[in-house]
């Protein structure tokens, strides 16, 4: 697609990708936009410019984006925006470029949805077998992994936008065998991407494979923090908890699923019940890295999944429960062959640039997670989301700000 | 209390109760209610009558209760609510009686909260260890059980009010030893009761010990319908997912904290790590029963739990994981020393009036929750929380209603 406005090559916000996000200037309130280059294009600026006939400008002014995708209008406005910036269309367009669009270097993001519920998947089976490796040396992988996407419910109310540092987490550790509580030692993250799902399902419907991607909205990058201690302790015989919902971020722009259509691969045929077989090509060839400080600890594949999403989603709703818009179904930590998606899947510790190594996250740390799709001219990236560990600290209820 | 107004002293909602709820009557909005004997109070009409100065009336008319227990206005609102019914006011108010009440069972009750996460706990240790007896008889308790509350995050989309039937949800199942895609077999009900979270907590911080109580703004009862064939197969490693997130069913009123004051009582010292004591009377004489179409299959006692509330709000913070209005962090089945809060704790299939025998439910089943406090003349209850169990279907998406 030809375009006027110029953007860096190496841009994760071309024009293919226009994702969307909440934004806030100084001084005004958080609504809608896009991302696109180094900027952020103000969509209740764009529809006051009549840009979107028939849509009430006030599905843009909200602070989450879960009534737009609600309305099911996203691809109406996706190419709307993509219309302005054709070659020519230039003429009309370009003198208006600052009434609607900000540096984005000057705008704050904000967390883009509100998230009724945020299921977490173990859906990389290089991650699954060797986090396994470390409990169960001769029989990694439990009997059901190959058999069903296993997945628990994480906190939905501790998801937070990048950028969003936090303390070291306390919690009950298991000490030379006793119990006690204490900063965890064991701080960890987690390379994860997760669907935004885009429709509302009902209770006591199924969603058919065939459907299963129509759910789903688009994609963040997230990073499931988690205390390795405090979660070892605690996780039987009802899995993850308090090692996990202190904090889990997300990149502020969600990248719709029709941006990603380039980067589809198959793969390989899997032997799996019939409810869960997803005809088509619904791997997404997407790299991923993890940045410790200023190493890169980790590079990895999103299509190196066993599971797909389309089969996180079919077999969430097997039973009957119903999806909601703005629920985050997130893939667990994306490992590959070679490169580990957390550190406690590593039996040696990560050497760092700086020539300091880590077993695990120290206070100051600071991990970001990036990705992205290339193929020919075409790149498609998720930007980052980013997070730092601050010292564990004591501020009781009374203290709260 | 003296009281102007006659109700049924075997009532759940005396004047020493006044839980709130929402309802609607025919052709109006939901809006914030409370119960009294046979009535409801209608909080928007005697907000406009005046008896809540300086509260804006919109807070009654929104469609859930969070707004409402946000503000914290709850204690006003209760004593003036109490006010018009004491002798000295009759005068004044009982000829007002037809403008600010509805008979109960002319309205339909409603979801009566955003619920943003759910929480499960464990919390009973004699359901604990008969559960834990099935599958380890020597050592039925985890290690970890007696040091911590055992929780797990459920899922908040599912959770419907009293009255929701509900679809026998499918699933894969093991059967042979191999796994299949079929209507549960082994559909359960769990006695539960669950604290409704008033007050919002800042991620990062704690809740002590002798806070945690501010903390609830009262209590449900909770039904957590539970397939155990489907949680068999899939709960390992990551904890239950798709065998209990198909329905999660709550009664529709909401018992004030206060209101359990008369029910506090005292439990045998534990030996716990010092952030988990709570000092005081945290448990409560609540008696429980669980009824499976027309038999008693078990009447417990919520005192009975090993962990009481107060500990479970101190634990889930303790790790700096903030707490929202509306936040539900439930129980655990609450079993007794002779009775069972669910089948799957049973080695005998239980007897019903009507001379059939259940290992778990049938189509057609209905289980109904209930639970009062009663010290002297006063008498506290929750109503119930009932469903039915509809066969099982097939409705794909593109069939939704």
């Amino acid at each position: 697609m030809q375009t006027w406005l110029l953007t860096d090559p190496d841009s994760d916000f071309s024009i293919h990708n226009l994702p969307y996000g909440i934004f806030s200037t100084k001084g005004t309130k958080p609504r809608a936009g896009i991302a696109l280059g180094d900027l952020v294009l103000d969509l209740p600026a764009l529809s006051r410019l009549g840009l979107f006939p028939g849509i009430d400008v006030q599905v843009f002014r909200q602070p989450v984006l879960n009534p737009f995708i609600e309305q099911g209008i996203h691809t109406r406005v996706r190419e709307a925006v993509q219309s302005i910036f054709r070659v020519e269309n230039r003429l009309g367009w370009e003198p208006l470029l600052p009434t609607f669009s900000h540096r984005r270097a000057d705008v704050m993001l904000h967390l883009p949805l509100h998230i009724g519920d945020y299921t977490d998947f173990y859906a990389s089976e290089y991650h699954a077998t060797r986090v396994g490796k470390r409990f169960r040396p001769d029989n990694p992988l439990m009997p059901n992994w190959k058999s069903l996407p296993v997945a628990y419910h994480g906190r939905a109310g501790s998801v937070v936008v990048s950028g969003t540092d936090f303390p070291r987490p306390k919690g009950q550790i298991l000490q030379n065998g006793k119990p006690a509580y204490l900063p965890t030692e064991s701080l960890d993250y987690e390379l994860e991407v997760a669907a935004v799902i885009g429709r509302n399902t009902q209770p006591g419907t199924t969603v058919p494979a065939e459907e299963a991607e129509a759910c789903i909205f688009g994609f963040v990058l997230l990073n499931d923090w988690s205390a390795r201690d405090i979660q070892r302790w605690e996780y039987q015989p009802l899995g993850p908890f308090l090692g996990k919902n202190f904090c889990t971020s997300i990149s502020p722009w969600i990248v719709p699923l029709d941006a990603l259509d380039p980067f589809r691969v198959a793969e390989p045929e899997k032997e799996i019940l019939p409810y869960l077989k997803t005809p088509g090509n619904r791997q997404f060839d997407i790299r991923l890295e993890v940045r410790l400080n200023d190493t890169v600890t980790a590079r990895t594949n999103l299509a190196d999944l066993y599971w797909n999403f389309s089969q996180m989603v079919v077999h969430h709703t097997s039973n009957g429960c119903n999806l909601s818009v703005g629920d985050l179904l997130a893939s667990g930590t994306v490992s590959g062959p070679d490169d580990e998606g957390c550190l406690l899947e590593r039996t040696e510790p990560v050497l760092l640039s700086d020539g300091s190594s880590r077993t695990y996250l120290l206070d100051g740390d600071r991990v970001t997670l990036s990705g992205f799709g290339r193929k020919g001219d075409i790149r498609v990236g998720f930007g980052e989301v980013t997070g730092r560990i601050l010292p564990a600290h004591d501020i009781p209820l009374h203290d709260n700000p």
